[in-house]
C-alpha cells in the first residue's frame, strides 16, 4: 500500500489569522564564509566589514556582519511560512537594526500577522507580517514590517473585516539605531576613497553611481540560496518557462544589495545602515539585466553630542539596462501612488550613519 | 635542448593490480568557508549543520558538517588516482560514515583495489575500490566501496581472471552510524519548520519534494572545483564539444546535494546521514537542466533505548525537467537489471536518522 | 535645490605626478571564507594551501594564504586609484612577497608613481606605480610594479619629460623570498600526488599540463568583486556591448589563477610562490573561453643549506581555444618585442620554491 504524503506548500491567505506567530525553521548562525560569498556576489567594499582592524579602531569587538547580508538571511527564513504562496511582495517598512552581529552570532526568526485584507477578486489577498531576529542571546537584532499578496487556497470571499495596520512612513529615532559600542572617531579618509562625508553633502542632493554590474544566473541563485530562501520563482527555471516571465527572477534583496555595493561610489562615508523606511521592488529583475544606482539626500540630521557621524536618509534608485541620464522621469505620482519607469528596478529608502569629516 | 615531459594522465585499467594502495593527494581542512558555499551552491536548509546553538543543543561540539559535504570533498580526492580516465562512474556502495566531522578537521583518504574484470571488448575494464578518509586524529570519518569502468592504456585482452568484490545491498547497523555525542532530545519542531517526523511517515509512503531547482554552469563548476574533484568532463567546455554529450557533464556528486536539499521539503526532519546503500547516476545532467527530487520509504526502525530518533532508508530520486506525476514509470526492471526512464538522473538509497515527535 | 554630486570618477593621466603616494581605499581582512571561494572559482589543489596538518608540519603557524590569492586581494585595492581609466593594463614586474599571510591578516596598500610617459597621440599616457601592502603589523606582504596605459581627461601634448622607472628583468635573490618558519623537510610525495620533484626537471623541460578549465560568467564575476576589483570592464555588460569587445572581459588575474591551478598537473611540487618576474596580459578572455596552460622551465637554483626545496623559474602561458600541440608558435619575437598568438592570453614569469625528492 502506497501513501502519497502530502508535501507541505506553505499557508495561503486563508491560513493566516490577525495575531497568529511563526517561529521560523532554519535557524542560522553567521559566518566568516557567509562574509566571503556576500563579497563575492555583490562586490561589496565598505571597509567596516571587511577589514578587522577597521572595525576594532572602531570599537566593534569583532568586524561586524553588514545589516543589508543580516537581513537577507533574516528574512530568507520567513518566506517558507508567509510568501510562498505570494503573487507579489508588496513592500516592507520599520526595518530596524538594534544590535551589531558578529560572526558566529545565531538568527532565530518569528512573525506575527498584524493585518489582513481580502482582495475583492476573491483570488487572493494581503497579509502583513512583523518579523523579528533575536541572536542567540535572545537579543533583538532586527525587526521590520512586510505585505505580500497572497492566494487563497480556494477562491470566494469571506468578507472578514479588514485590518491594515499603521506603520510608519520613517523609522524613528534611527540614531537609537547605532550601536552603542561604535565611535568612528579614529575613522581615516583612506578607509573609503577619501569620498563625500556628512559635511559635504545636502539635502536634495542627487548621486549617480555610475557603475553597473551585471547580474549572472548563477551569482542571484547562490544569493538567494545562501540565505535559504527557498521561494520557487528564483530557482525553477523550469516552472518559469511556463509563466508570464518565462525565466526565474532575481530576488528582489539581490538587487538591494547590488544597489548598495554600487553607492560605495560616492556615498562610501555611508559606514552603518540604521534602518529602512521603505522599500519597493517596482519591476522585476532577470539574469542579463546590468544595474545601475542612483541616490538622493532626503534628510541629513547632526547627532546630539557626536563629531563622528552624522544621521543621513538616502533614497536609492536601481535602474535596470538605463541610467538616470537617459531614463527621464524615474516614476509619476497619482493620487499618492507611485507608477515607475518600467527600468526602475528599486526604490529604496533608509537610515545611514555617516562620517563627518 | 628541449625535453617535453609527459604529464600525469592518471591510471589505466592495466596500472590497477589487486591489493594495491593509493595514498590520495591534496588532503583537505574543511573550514566554515566549505560550508558557506555547499549552503550557496545547493540552498540546503537542515538546520544542524547551520546553527550553532541547534548542534550544540544536541550534544555536539561544535556545528557538525553535513555527511554529504564530507563525502564529496572525501570523494573528490580519489578521482586524480582512480577514475581520471574513468568511461563511466558505474556505482557506489557501502557508504559508511564513522565520526562527525567539524570545521578544521582534516581528510586523509586512500582507496584499495579491491576487485578487477577486465570487458570482453577489449577496450577497457571495471575497476572496485574501498576508500577510506581518515581525519587529523587518524579515526575513520567515512569509508566507501565504488566501482568504474576505466579505459584501458592499449586495446587488447589479458584473460586475467576477474575478481568481483562482495558488498552488501545495504549498509549493516546503521545505528552504530550516529554519532555517540548526538542527543536529538531537545529538538524543537520549528527546527525544523514542523514538518512530519519519525512517528508520521511509513513503509512505503512516497513525497514528491515539489522544489525544482535549476543547474547553472557556474554552480556545478564551483561545486566540483571546490571538491578539487579534477574530472576533466565537467571543466573543458572545448574538450566537451567534440564528444558525445557536447557539454560540460554536472558531478553526479551535485545532482545528490540538489536532491537532498530539495527533499527538506517533506523529510526536514531526517536530520543525519548515517550511510549509503547504494547510488546510481542514471542519466547525465548538465546546465540547464532543472532538478526535482521523489523520495520513497523503504524501511523504518526503533533504535533500541532512544526516543529521540529513529532510523528511516530512503530512496531517493532525481528527475530532470519533469515530474513524477506526469513521467509515468521511473525505471522498468528486467532480470534484476533496472532500465531508468531517460528524465531520471538520480537513484539514492540511504539511511538517516530522523526525529520523533 | 537640486545639485547632481560629481561621482568620483577615477584619476587621469593629468592628475598623476611623479612621487605622488597613494594610500588605497578598502583594507582587506583574509578570511577563511576568502580561501574557500578561491577554491571554488580556482580549483586549486596545492595542499600546502588546503591543508592545515599539511601546513603545520611545514612550520607555518597556521595554513597559509595563497600567494597568488594574497596578491589579487592587494592589487584589487590599487585599481580605484590607478586603473579606473586604464586603456589597457600594460605589465606588471618585481613581484616579491615577503610575508606569509594567514587567516585574520589584514592588508593595507598604498602605490607611488614612479615613472609617467606621455603618448604622442595626445589621449593617454603611461603610468608607473610601485605598489606595497603591509599586514596590520605594519610588515610588508607584497610588492609589485606595474604600468598602465591611461586616458587623459582632455587630449592634447603638456610635453613633459618623460620618466621610466628601470626595473628587472626578474627578481633578485628569491631564496630571500621563502618564508623564515618554512621547511619541507617532512614533505610526503603523497601530499602532491607523487609528482615530478625538483630533482627530475631540468632547464627548458616543457610541460603541457593537460586540463582545460571553462570560465562562466559568473565565476570570474565572483573572483573578481571578491578581490573588490571595481574595474567596470569585467562588471558592467550593458556598456560592453558597445564597446569593441562587446562582452565583459574577464580580469586578468582570473587567467593567472586558473593557469596556476592547472599547472598542478605536472608542477604540484611547485609549493612556494616567491615572486613574479613580469607578467602579461596577450589576449583578452571572456565567458565561454577554456583555458589551458604550458610551463617551460627557465632556470632551477640550488638554495644554500638547504635539501627539502630548490628554486624553480617557471614561464607558463595561458592558451584559449586551443593546446600547445596546435597552435604552432605561441609567440614571435621582433626587435625584443613580443607578438603573440592570437589564443595567448597569459605570459607569465615567477620563482618558486619546489619540493626536493
Amino acid at each position: 500500500m502506497t501513501r502519497r504524503l502530502t508535501t507541505p506548500a506553505g499557508n495561503f491567505f486563508e491560513d493566516f489569522g490577525l495575531g497568529q506567530v511563526f517561529e521560523h525553521g532554519v535557524p542560522r548562525t553567521i559566518t566568516q564564509g557567509d562574509v566571503a560569498l556576500y563579497t563575492g556576489i555583490t562586490g561589496s567594499r565598505f571597509s567596516l566589514y571587511c577589514a578587522h582592524p577597521v572595525a576594532t579602531a572602531c570599537g566593534f569587538k569583532d568586524t561586524p556582519i553588514d545589516n543589508f547580508l543580516v537581513f537577507h538571511l533574516a528574512f530568507g527564513k520567513t518566506v517558507n511560512d508567509i510568501s510562498l504562496n505570494a503573487v507579489a511582495n508588496l513592500g516592507y517598512a520599520e526595518v530596524q537594526f538594534f544590535e551589531a552581529c558578529y560572526p558566529g552570532d545565531t538568527l532565530f526568526v518569528s512573525s506575527e500577522v498584524i493585518g489582513l485584507k481580502e482582495n475583492s477578486n476573491g483570488k487572493n489577498g494581503v497579509v502583513y507580517v512583523k518579523s523579528v531576529a533575536v541572536n542567540q542571546s535572545d537579543k533583538q537584532v532586527v525587526s521590520w514590517i512586510r505585505w505580500v499578496m497572497v492566494e487563497k487556497r480556494e477562491q470566494g470571499l469571506s468578507n472578514q473585516t479588514a485590518t491594515i495596520p499603521s506603520y510608519l512612513a520613517q523609522v524613528d529615532n534611527p540614531s537609537d539605531l547605532i550601536p552603542l559600542e561604535a565611535n568612528f572617531g579614529s575613522w581615516k579618509p583612506s578607509y573609503s576613497d577619501n569620498q563625500f562625508t556628512f559635511d559635504d553633502i545636502e539635502v536634495n542632493d542627487e548621486i549617480f553611481h555610475r557603475d553597473g554590474m551585471t547580474i549572472n544566473d548563477s551569482d542571484h541563485s547562490v544569493a538567494t540560496r545562501l540565505y535559504q530562501n527557498n521561494a520557487r520563482v528564483h530557482f525553477d527555471g523550469n516552472m518559469m518557462e511556463n509563466e508570464r516571465q518565462s525565466q526565474r527572477l532575481v530576488y528582489g534583496g539581490q538587487i538591494i544589495s547590488i544597489c548598495r555595493s554600487l553607492s560605495y561610489t560616492g556615498l562610501s562615508n555611508a559606514v552603518w545602515l540604521c534602518g529602512i523606511n521603505g522599500g519597493t521592488h517596482a519591476n522585476p529583475s532577470y539574469a542579463g539585466d546590468t544595474i545601475y544606482s542612483h541616490s538622493v539626500i532626503l534628510d541629513k540630521q547632526d547627532i546630539c553630542g557626536r563629531n563622528d557621524i552624522g544621521l543621513v536618509r538616502i533614497r536609492t534608485f536601481g535602474i535596470k539596462n538605463n541610467s538616470p541620464d537617459t531614463i527621464g522621469e524615474l516614476y509619476a505620482e497619482n493620487n499618492g501612488r507611485l507608477k515607475y519607469h518600467q527600468d526602475v528596478v528599486l526604490d529604496l529608502d533608509y537610515w545611514v550613519a555617516m562620517i563627518k569629516r
